[in-house]
């Protein structure tokens, strides 16, 4: 559920403007000042103010902003003194403000703080004067020790050792080296009355069987002894199921109450995300409302059970442990996790609003998620991400904003993670749609460097433990058996492509994988000025965009490879054809094989779904800001409920080759499937030919069904492509297809890929 | 270091003289009462009153106890008022009361209790009266869910589940089921000032470059608020390094010093256990002393870092995590932690005496141990053990008291787990020689079923973390990477013999490995009716004392392995001899071979030293009480910091095979070696023969090296056994032998072993 933390009492009264201005050091004043956007980012000020080149996504513009990193920016407003009632306070409230910053009132220091994600509330009552003026000091970007950003160096690594500040901002390879700042979140004047609610926190327990859920809720205030309460918990249709009135003695007040027979919350193709409404009003002694709360509530269990199969493996000396579990179950009952790994949508994350959560969180379900893994990369969402969440099925893996870097066992770092850490517990527990908290991104692997014992993930530990210890708490990912990559249709270094790997492995949770697609046409050359949009050059904006060296040599256009499987690439429309394809058909397989593991394995979530800036080629679904490339459409298909699956040995054939592949029906819904009428069809030059049959005699749920083996001797072909469909009679929404290459007899090996 | 907890003052005033009944409800009161001994087990005190066969552990007498699980127990005692100065008060203090009780005080309910680990403390000051009763009940023993015991299966799975009771009580492959219960740790009636410390606790943190340690000392006292107090850190030579006076203005004072640099504390191989010796002194106002504690104190930093070698290896993708970290780090240097697991050495802990202590650490030792890990099976040991292992150099691995179980997520079972951890945490984490935490043993395997997700788990963390966080804590033995087992010479399950599998073997730490073997003869003739000794059959002492179906169908006696290695046996003596023969030199390879897989391999700990009642097979180095099997000194000989060793293939010879084997010089401390000559011999039939020479040329610190490889065509011998010695020219002490079995050209092959 989601807490509104602030009455917002009169606030329009107290609209602030802000002006920004810049400099060299802590105790100088700037010598300009333009106006600011609030919530918005110190770059975006100047940028619009000193006439930079616009828009910052284009070509390489965002380097305009490189020389702000070790600047000072200070914010300033100025308001005039409020009318306010005997009882009534003035507060300053922010939700964010990005990274390190002072705050001064009149002149006089107030608070300071290092941390984005913890809410500020300042009673600035006391110092009010006449004319008032409060200043932000936004503090540089965090450089640890002082080492300079190189580009095209780890210099990232050493930048965002010791800091809360999510990583991404120092570079990563999708994202350029641009490090936010700012106040990024609702920032605001607000008259409370001097009785007022600090927190209003909901916990429930659910039975074992699901029948009642015992319900606390925790008030602490200030000064609202002597108040009276009334709480209702109402469901969606208005009818309120419980209601509680009383005293208030003291200024804390826990309040208990048994819902019989709540209706569960469902993450999506499993049930319901069913909410209820918790409403907390607090009443003055005329009784007249004085403070209040709402809220939704969700009632769910989440779990993090063994995979099924992995106690059951031979004990063989000397043994090791097993491995660790990544199954989710919610209310009882195992769930296959499909979904993504979500990055912010924008770059400056003060741009992101509820409209860009909605839409985004509504692809996700369009294309069958029920998972969000947001990464420890990137920032932690604000309120409307998780409200959408919870109202729309999508469970969340929040991670902690730590990520391939070995964040020090130093007290002065944990003192800011555990400031940190806690208010993000605090804030997100109440939700619905938390299903695993996890200490960050790839810690456990020689590039994170950290271990179990790092003190940074044990004071994760211990305050999840302490703070919400009904929710699953993972170190990192990969953990022990869950898998990381690849990111390529082939990888040269094992030499293997999507098809071929993907069968082979035996992970308990696939949470990580990806498969580079280049830019839809229309996105390229929005942002490719037209001089360098064909052939892509290194040196260009296509570098970077991260189409060369984001990654390994060739990341993310892959250009080597695509020439070894399509030949010479004449064209930008061919160039993205041939990427988009591996794109699409590589994730497909991917999803379905995770499923066809099921239940040994039980989550796939690719890498990446969005971006936060227009990339050249990546392994993201969707372009920013929104546009969907082909392999979304093929992930959603991939991520039916039920489906008809194929398992091909390999992407490449060769005339008069014996094309090998499976039939599934898979079905991870806890419906049975009901009998069908399978056929399969080998479509080449326009020509359908059937190939085979299948009596698919129906399935329990949360089952999946083997059917016949298809070998085919492959026909010649005049063109370049086939497809496969697997068609289910009459149920065209179960039905898929598959394109492969065909290579004529005597086509030359390129000795590239393994055919 | 080693706080003293209680002011002894007057205390033998006040031996308290115990009686003792059984009673079967908890309301009634026993019909008779006898003497009780105290520190003790109710099962001694009704064994010596009621006439029953003794000792305990000869033949089945231990059977005797088993009606007792269900009874309650009632200790009782009787004192006269004592004469009190004003300002003094009467304490019961207990440290130890196994396992659920209640105390009375002359007829009224004073507190009570669920755990054996934490100390107790009453004031019973205000409830004297002339003459008065002090009463203990004990409750019965813990069986979840009315499970009942029963003989040969695994209901101590389901008994021991949700309770802090150790496990081995319940039954295990070397304990018979014996659930102790009593009064088990030095238990009497204080009197203390009103102004008195009820906590002393000192903590440190040493500087990177270990030349300085800022302390801490903090004292919790009651009314102390106006005394005065002293502190002294004085070294074993009585010098006073440090001193601070002041007054004290609360009941609470920390004291904060920094010792310039401070002599280290090493453990055995690796330097000096260097001690100081913490004093603090309170006096009141007429600058009398009120109280005092003075306590050991060395300095020392742990940490658990990564194995080398192990962030190097190749990623290949899809890819999990690392391995976990396994190797101690002490005072900046990586260690090979050699040594072994510690059980109880009495069924009985309230027959564990400071001696008994003293001679089992004193042998680890001298078998040139540095750690012993303290199972999570049995129970958290006496101050004096820790005392002993900080005076004498031995690192602690210490083990909360959960083991191969699936302690469930209750809060009934997480509150006493947290009342009796939180009290283990901070008694033991003054002490230097403390070097692990750990949540238990095998908890990640099949047979414990817990994970990370576990609540007791995240508990023990989140409690480590807040009160110890710098001591290193593992969530269970064993962790990815590390090993248990195997726990025999030849395993039929692998067809290996362990100088097969072990050289095979790439673990980061093996923390459980065995070999077992028989008691030694007088052990045998001591506990087993002289009608039973030979041939030993199943159905009388030697199956209740482990020698048959304790683990495996065979274990531990291992009769069919031992007829296939040697033929028929014809004689206890010969039983013996070979059991204990594979014993030895099983055991000396495997710590061999750990120490040759340095620096990847960090450590090597056998399963058990000792055993808590003679087993007549087992893997322990040690029959009860203290009698050393022939493995204890093969294992001491492989522990030498500097020793020759061989690398053989395989522990069974036949007449003109080849026999291979590397040679090395093996050096686990910081000193470098000086050239050797060694030479190489085969002693057969009572004959050397001279079989290589390898001029070594001197190694580094904490390097191994390897020599030639060995290749010789045995000859014919007449006897079954021949040896290799690894001679160190005119250094003895640095050279090896190894025995092996020789079978003829026309011996029959068995087909058990691989030859």
């Amino acid at each position: 559920m989601s807490s509104q933390p602030i009455n917002l009492l009169h606030e329009d009264l107290f609209a602030l403007e802000w002006e920004l201005g810049y400099h060299k050091d802590a105790g100088l004043s700037p010598d300009t000042w333009m106006p600011a956007a609030v919530p918005g980012a110190v770059q975006l000020d100047v940028m619009k103010a000193e006439n930079y080149k616009q828009p910052y996504w284009y070509g390489d513009n965002c380097k305009q902003f490189d020389w702000m990193e070790d600047y000072f920016f200070t914010y300033r407003t100025a308001f005039k003194k409020p009318d306010l009632e005997a009882d009534q306070r003035l507060f300053f409230h922010s939700k964010g403000i990005d990274y390190s910053y002072e705050i001064y009132f009149n002149g006089i220091f107030l608070y300071a703080h290092e941390g984005m994600f913890s809410y500020v509330d300042l009673d600035l009552t006391d110092r009010l004067q006449e004319l008032n003026e409060l200043k932000v000091l936004i503090l540089p970007v965090p450089k640890i020790g002082g080492v300079e950003f190189v580009p095209g160096t780890d210099t990232y690594r050493q930048n965002a050792r010791e800091s809360a500040k999510p990583a991404v901002g120092y570079g990563w390879d999708w994202h350029p080296r641009l490090v936010t700042r700012g106040i990024w979140d609702d920032t605001c004047l607000l008259v409370k009355n001097r009785s007022h609610l600090k927190n209003v926190s909901i916990s429930y327990t659910l039975n074992d069987t699901f029948t009642y859920a015992d319900i606390s809720v925790v008030i602490e205030g200030l000064a609202i002894a002597g108040s009276s309460y009334t709480w209702r918990l109402e469901d969606k249709w208005g009818r309120t199921h419980l209601e509680r009135r009383g005293e208030l003695t003291a200024d804390e007040k826990t309040i208990s109450a048994t819902l019989e027979n709540p209706e569960l919350w469902w993450p999506e193709g499993y049930g319901e995300p069913v909410l209820y409404r918790s409403e907390l009003t607090l009443f003055g002694t005329d009784n007249e409302s004085i403070d209040g709360r709402s809220s939704k509530l969700g009632f769910r269990k989440v779990s993090m059970v063994m995979n099924e199969g992995e106690w059951d493996k031979p004990t063989v000396f000397p043994t090791s442990r097993n491995r660790a579990p990544a199954c989710l179950e919610i209310n009882g009952r195992s769930i296959f996790a499909k979904g993504t790994n979500w990055v912010h949508p924008e770059i400056f994350p003060g741009l992101i609003t509820t409209e860009i959560y909605r839409k985004h969180i509504e692809l996700a379900k369009g294309a069958h998620f029920n998972l969000l893994r947001v990464w420890g990369g990137g920032i932690t969402n604000k309120e409307a991400f998780f409200d959408l969440c919870d109202e729309l099925g999508l469970l969340v893996w929040q991670e902690f904003p730590l990520a391939c870097n070995n964040y020090p066992d130093k007290q002065s770092y944990l003192y800011v993670l555990e400031k940190e850490a806690t208010s993000i517990i605090n804030r997100i527990k109440q939700h619905a749609c938390l299903a695993i908290w996890s200490g960050g991104n790839e810690l456990f692997n020689a590039w994170g460097g950290m271990t179990e014992q790092s003190l940074a993930l044990r004071l994760l530990n211990s305050l999840c433990y302490q703070l919400d210890s009904q929710t699953p708490f993972i170190f990192t990912s990969p953990l022990y058996g869950m898998g990381h990559g690849s990111y390529l249709f082939f990888d040269s270094k094992t030499g293997q492509e999507v098809l071929q790997w993907m069968p082979a492995s035996d992970k308990t949770a696939y949470t990580e994988f990806g498969v580079p697609g280049l830019a839809n046409l229309d996105v390229l050359k929005s942002f490719i000025p037209e001089d360098e949009l064909f052939p892509p050059k290194r040196g260009t904006a296509w570098e970077l965009h991260h189409a060369f060296g984001a990654w390994r040599h060739d990341s993310w256009l892959e250009l080597p490879f695509l020439k070894a499987y399509f030949g010479e690439i004449s064209s930008l429309e061919s160039l993205v054809d041939f990427s988009q394809l591996t794109q699409a058909e590589g994730l497909k397989f991917i999803y379905e094989e995770a499923r066809r593991q099921r239940p040994y394995c039980s989550m796939a979530l690719n890498w990446c779904f969005q971006e936060p800036w227009p990339t050249a080629a990546n392994n993201s679904l969707i372009n920013w800001p929104d546009t969907l490339k082909p392999a979304y459409y093929e992930v959603a298909n991939a991520c039916r409920p039920v489906l008809a699956s194929l398992r091909a040995r390999k992407f490449v054939w060769h005339e008069g080759e014996q094309f090998k592949a499976e039939l599934f029906i898979l079905n991870d819904t806890y419906q049975a499937v009901e009998p069908k009428q399978v056929k399969v069809f080998l479509n080449a030059d326009g020509q359908d030919m059937h190939l085979t049959s299948w009596d698919f005699l129906g399935s329990e749920g949360f089952k999946n069904a083997v059917g016949p083996l298809l070998e085919v001797n492959l026909p010649a072909m005049q063109n370049a492509r086939f497809r496969i469909r697997v068609e289910v009679l009459g149920e065209v929404e179960l039905s898929s297809e598959y394109v492969f290459l065909f290579k004529a007899r005597d086509a030359p090996h390129t000795g590239y890929f393994r055919d």
